[in-house]
Order: C-alpha cells, then structure tokens, then sequence
C-alpha cells in the first residue's frame, strides 16, 4: 500500500505539503495541489483512517449492542442503525451481548480503546452510575437504563394494556400474559400494563401468567404447560412476537383453532407477523424510527450539536390480523 | 480519560517504563512494575488500542460483509462469525451491501483503512481482479468469487438436485422452481440441479421457472403469477427458505392444501422453517459451521499461519418436514 511518503517523492513536495493538501489546511498553490492530487491517484493512496483518529482522537465508527440479532426485532433494529450511520458517514461494530453483564462490559471496554466514539445499547443489566464513567455518548434504545440519559423507549405499558383490552373486546373470558425476562424493563412494563386491565377481574389469578423469557422455544414449553394447566384460557397477550409465535405453533400442536378457540397478540410488530397463518395480531413498535432516531440522536451528541430532546418515549399501535 | 502521561507521573517513573510494562518487553524491576499497575489501576487506564493499531499495523476488528441480515439466513451466518471472531479476540464491523457493487466498493474501502485486517465477504460483484487488489486477506463465503480464492460454499447444485427428486418421489408430476437472484452463483448451481433432474420430463417449460430474487415479497408475486398460469403445477422448488415461505403464503391464500395440493421445498435451512405451519421440507445448510469455518480460516490467514485448506465445499442434506 502506498504511504504519503510515497505521494510526496512522486509529486516531489515535502510530507508537510502532501498533509495540507489532504487535511486542506494551510496554503497550497494551484499547481502543487494538482500534482499532489495526480501522485495520489496513481498511486491509489488511502489517508490512513486509524492515524487520523489517532489524531482527532476518534474514528468513524459507532458501536451498536443488542442481547441478540436472532431476535428480528435487533435484526430489524440493527439494519435501521446501520442504514442512518451509513447515511452520516459512519461504520457499525455490532455486538451481540446475550443479555449477559460480563459480556456487555467486554464489549462496552474494547469500544471504548478502539476509539469508537458513542454507543447505542439495550441493556438491561448496566446501571446509571456504569454509563456515566464511560466518558463517550451513550444511547438508551428500547430498554430505559436511567432517566438521566438519552433514551428512545416505547409506550410498553399502554401497548400491553391495548392489547389486553382488545382481547376482551373479542369475547376472551380468561386472558393469560407470556411474560418476557424478568427484570428487564420493557417486560415488567408490559407486565403492568396486562395486569392494569385483569387483575380486578373474577377470573385473575397468578397462574395464567407464565414467563417466556423473550425466547421462542421457552415460550412454546410454557405454553404447552399453561394450556394443560388451563385449558379454559381463551386468549394469550405476549409480550413479545417471537414468543407469540411459539404460542401459535403450540396451539397448531394442540389442534386449537385460531381464533375462534385461542386469540393470540404479540408485541413489537416484525415483518415475520405478516408471513405466520395466520398472521399475527400485534401492538407495532416503529422500530426503523427507532433505529434512526437513535443513531440521530446519537451523532448530533458526538458532535456537540444542540440536541433538542434526548428522551423519547413513541408511540405504538395495535394492528389486527387474524390472530383474534 | 488517564493517559500514558498520567500513568507516568502517578507511578514516578518515565513513559517509556510504563510502556515496557504494557507491552511486557525489556526489563523492568519488581517494584517499579507493582507501581505501574497500582498507578494504571487507579486511573483506571485503558491502553490507546488505536495507538498500539497503528503501531502494529493492524486492529482487532474483522470485517463481514453480507447483502442483508434481513434475510435470516445472513442473520444466523453473522452470529456465528461473531462468535468465532468474538472467541479469537477479534470484533466484527458488520455491512449491508444490498447485493449493490458501490456500496461494497466503499464498505471495502472504509474497512481497509481502518486497518481491519481481514473481511469475510458474500459478493455477487467483486471480481476476483478486485479483491487481489485489496492486500489483506479475504474469505468468500455463501457466494464463489474466484475458485483461486478462501472460499467456503456449499454443494448448491447437488442440494437442488435433491429437493427435486424428493418432490418427484413424492408424486409431483409438475414441478416449478423459483429462482435466486440472476447472476449469483449459488442461485445458477441451483437452478442448474434443477434442470438436471426434470429438463428430459415431456412436461417441462420454462415458463415453469419464476425469478424470486432472493426476496420473500418477489417470490409472493412471482408464485401467485405462476400459479394462475399454471393450476397444474403441484411442486416448487424455491432456491431459498424465505422464498419458500413465500410460496407457502400464496398458498393459503389461494386456498391450495399442503402438501395434498401442492408441495414445496426450501433451500438453507434457517430456524424459521421450523417455526410454520406448516413446517418446510428444506435443503439443510451447515449454516453455523460456515461462519465458523470461515472465521477461522481468516484468523489463520491474518496470523499468518499454516492454514491447511482454503477452499470448503459443504455437504447439505434435506429435511423433510410437513410441507411435502
């Protein structure tokens, strides 16, 4: 590979004036810039990034880590990041932490040394006090770490309350939750909002409330378990898609009929709801929105630019399929 | 954050003893080191790793570059190389190309001078011209580029040849195939297994043989274009999973049963085809042991060591599920 030592002897300038030209400081003249610009074509010269961010202490990279891009809902997350770090001028290091703490901290280290300068994470394990001694802009995406910090979360517990209730507009008498992990903010919150709607009713009670861990095969075992248990349950909230579908597929196992027998709502609005029979009825996060806005948000705190809101809480929506 | 300097001074002694002890070279006494490390403990000190890149000529990063983790095939093929890469001590810059020759061209560009030091790349543009060019080691994977080339593929061809002559085993008379991208290698060895078995048939056409591009919502359109054209059709083999649950779609919504009516066969063997209903009969890839294999392989080629083999043609084996 060529150096700019290389391009200064093949324009016969100094290393200093190859310098100017690239980073376009100093005065250059007419023509010295032209033979400079020649001898770095030919010689197919790339400034080198990594002494570059050396110098400007930073590079052009942010760092993204999510539990698991297995879960299309990172996957979806993930490919939204990337689209609008590309679009700003910047690369994505992906991480996957599976939701483990060590690994989450190994990762959030080795970013930190290469320099990348913000992160955007979903963590549920990391507490306020480790993200402010990082010393880089962080951003709080989908799971609330602190309200201190720039965050972009959903209406979790309005969606799970919405979607409880339209199960009960459909005619469901015993309405059980697949929780997702417990602990994690955006499950209790869902959690809640199930609970807001049933628990005053008669029927309630705590053993229709199984936990999913957001994982497909863990939803498909305790849902198994659950219709066993009761098989008088006539309608499931998930807190998540993946885990509805494991309850769809548990239910084809069964020899259930959807919906007239079980009416199943996920939660988070995947393109995979769309190709399941029957498609699932679901509570839509924006998740592209998500993506973007936190890789917005993001850029503009790395570079100092007056960021105008740095706590977003959006929206969400139920949209009916003929899961109910 | 601490720098060197501060290191330095807080132990009372010199940047370049400090040095010697990072990087364990020369000799350094007993209590001096213990100072060091109480001093870089202290500061809580983390090592300039874009410093020691420079400096060694090389990060800790590799880079992977795929059409789309949208499709789960990339996805399930990303988290392996992120395990592997992760397990090695490397991180992984993750990249989108769309199948797009610029956006590739300027991923490679970017990723080059940022010293990552090895990409694993699924291209269907790169010229093989192109990658020599590139001076870093490079794998293929998914997608031969040139068969002088790290590659690891899979048998496309036999696979295809597989899927059918299972669904002539099974008692199709009439069967249709659903093209990958024109132009990609791995999807003409398919659609060449195909014709090998059924182009002597007295039935075969082409227009029995529809483009899905790889895509879920192409192959929607296409096999429901196909299907008025032809009722009589009663077998597809799709080049990829996601076509196929495609297929399947179009089928439930044509009110076609399967596998009475219509049977079909995937190729790649992602975890959603377990996950349908009706679960696909599918040409299994090793998907995790390509990641793997391919991860490895490039560690070894940017070690620079003995690397035994560099050029893998997987096996894959079908499954048969209920869709056929």
């Amino acid at each position: 590979m060529a150096s700019i030592k290389d391009v200064a002897q093949r324009a016969g300038v100094s290393v200093a004036t190859v310098s100017r030209v690239l980073n376009d400081k100093g005065y250059v003249g007419h023509n010295t810039r032209e033979k400079v610009e020649q001898a770095i074509s030919s010689l197919n010269y790339k400034p080198n990034e990594v002494a570059r961010s050396l110098f400007k202490k930073q590079s052009s990279t942010v760092g993204l880590i999510v539990p698991s891009i297995m879960n299309p809902f990172f996957t979806e997350l993930a490919r939204a990041v990337e689209d609008t770090a590309s679009k700003l001028g910047y690369n994505v290091i992906l991480c996957n932490s599976d939701g483990n703490s060590e690994k989450e901290q190994g990762y959030l280290d080795v970013l930190q040394q290469n320099y990348v300068n913000g992160i955007i994470i979903s963590s549920n394990t990391l507490t306020a006090e480790q993200v402010e001694s990082l010393n880089i802009p962080i951003v709080s995406i989908d799971r609330e770490i602190s309200s201190g910090l720039p965050t972009i979360v959903v209406e979790n517990k309005r969606g799970a309350a919405v979607a409880t209730r339209f199960l009960q507009k459909k005619g469901c008498k015993r309405i059980a939750h697949i929780r997702g992990t417990v602990g994690v903010v955006n499950a209790e919150e869902r959690f809640e909002g199930y609970k807001e709607v049933v628990s005053s009713e008669p029927w309630y009670q705590e053993s229709y409330i199984v936990n999913g861990n957001y994982d497909m095969q863990t939803s498909i075992q305790a849902t198994l378990a659950l219709l066993e248990r009761h098989p008088e349950i006539d309608g499931i909230f998930a807190a998540n898609d993946i885990m509805a579908i494991g309850a769809i597929k548990v239910a084809h196992q069964l020899g259930l009929k959807i919906p007239e027998q079980l009416s199943i709502v996920g939660f988070d609005g995947i393109a995979l709801t769309n190709v399941m029979t029957p498609e699932l009825t679901t509570i839509v996060q924006p998740i592209y929105e998500l993506g973007e806005k936190a890789t917005t948000m993001l850029v503009g705190l790395m570079r100092q630019q007056p960021v105008e809101e740095t706590y977003y809480r959006l929206d969400v929506e139920l949209v009916e399929k003929n899961s109910t």
